[in-house]
């Protein structure tokens, strides 16, 4: 017997994976959560019919999601992670001795239930004792906090199921409140290359900048998501997340990193000329 | 009735686009090669089942494999390209009015013809005045030269079938001793992320850098090629791809491009560790 799963990137395009064993499958109140063992990418697991993270590459999302904000301001110690619902986020923050007090909020408690129980290798830190888990609406939560946080980390799914709100002007409007003077925000930011993922891009993008003074876009190598060509958004409220790399500090707390370091820092936010169109025409 | 083309991207891991039309299918002496019309990525040109350019993308690899060195040296004047049949990186060259001379070197005729036949937005300037066309051996060729080019391009497929033997040493020392003294070495790099393109990689990148002074690899977002992460090698007598950038001179020359600016091109340089470690245990 064969076993593959399928994404499919666009109608016109699929990307499929040989799957040895399907370890679990559940239905939440809010989405599909399956994990999948596989020959290629170790175990996967899925929402919704699509790729959240491989046991072979989900350093590098979770890497960049975490050390470029944290190598800009070396005095990062509250942060609120909104979704990241694995635990890579959380496990990537823990190695800050820095780092004071993390408040994550997922909405899908099971998404946490099934990532300690078969994802040990990003779930490992989700019971640190600087972790606070709330198992609620990320942009209820967000409204009710005002000049807290240093960095906040939107780690969501698309926009589509749970995620939609996490993609609207009031979310990041209350990111924003959330944040202290110096505060930055850092999310997910979809792709640049098939229609779906360009035209939620362009979105988050076009409401980011209305918010935030500083609004820049970094992208990475991800394989296993579609097109391979992944971006997260940088805004902030006084750092320039390139000027301000604090170079130096980063590299003396000597975090072991596969994917980021200071140099690619510098490097993942010079984009394509095509991304640089779409993002100032978004 | 669904059509759809499929590249095994390892044996677990399959891309799969959808096909509205079949244009050509030909067997050369030397490979199979294909034509596609799909809605996604409009015409695609395949070899030996592997994609080599899709109309949607291919402005990405032909605007890193030629951009890079070109701004580098302004002087670079008589060029060599290897393999390359499409003409894209032919196309690229021929928009620098100090170019003087470029050779192109393409064992398979057939990739010739079948790119000015269908595939006009590569092939336009296969005819250039400035161009002269050879169909023979790359290694052969490039072995008759001494101290002849500023810039060699090997735009070659994968290391199987007819492009085994641009991956070999004696291929690179022949290109050496082809180069000028300030002589720069460009070539297609594969990807660091499947287990057959790494090692491809690695065996290259070794081989390059014992025969050149100067070795850097450099990277791209390539959505149609495995994994979308592809490499370029930069290999030179002389010039630092970084630090010797003449970016005044190449933005004074207004060359627009989609993919490549020289913001980019510092940036391109900065691998993922992972990276870096894979090339320097080559």
């Amino acid at each position: 017997m064969e076993l593959w799963f399928t994404e499919e990137h666009t109608e016109n395009v699929r990307f499929s994976i040989r799957v040895d064993r399907h370890i679990v499958s559940e239905q939440s109140d809010f989405q599909k959560i399956d994990v999948f063992e596989t020959p290629e990418f170790g175990k996967m697991l899925i929402i919704d019919d699509f790729v959240m993270l491989t046991e072979k590459d989900e350093f590098i999302y979770h890497e960049m999601i975490t050390h470029v904000p944290m190598a800009v301001n070396q005095n990062i110690k509250n942060i609120l992670v909104i979704g990241a619902g694995d635990g890579g986020t959380v496990r990537e923050l823990t190695r800050y001795n820095s780092v004071e007090k993390i408040e994550m909020v997922e909405i899908d408690k099971k998404v946490v239930d099934i990532s300690m129980e078969y994802l040990p290798f990003t779930a490992s830190r989700l019971n640190s004792e600087k972790v606070k888990l709330y198992f609620e609406d990320g942009l209820k939560f967000v409204k009710t906090k005002e000049n807290e946080y240093d960095l906040i980390i939107v780690d969501s799914t698309d926009p589509i199921g749970p995620g939609v709100e996490l993609f609207t002007k009031e979310f990041y409007e209350n990111c924003f409140k959330a944040l202290k003077e110096d505060g930055i925000l850092v999310n997910q930011h979809e792709s640049p290359y098939y229609k779906r993922e360009q035209e939620a891009m362009q979105k988050a993008h076009k409401k980011i900048k209305e918010v935030f003074p500083i609004a820049r876009v970094y992208q990475a190598h991800i394989p296993t998501y579609g097109s391979g060509h992944w971006l997260f958004g940088f805004a902030s409220k006084k750092y320039d997340p390139v000027k301000d790399l604090n170079e130096e500090w980063w590299n003396s707390i000597k975090i072991d990193t596969r994917y980021y370091d200071t140099e690619l820092h510098k490097g993942c936010f010079a984009l394509p000329n095509y991304v640089k169109k779409l993002l100032s025409n978004a």
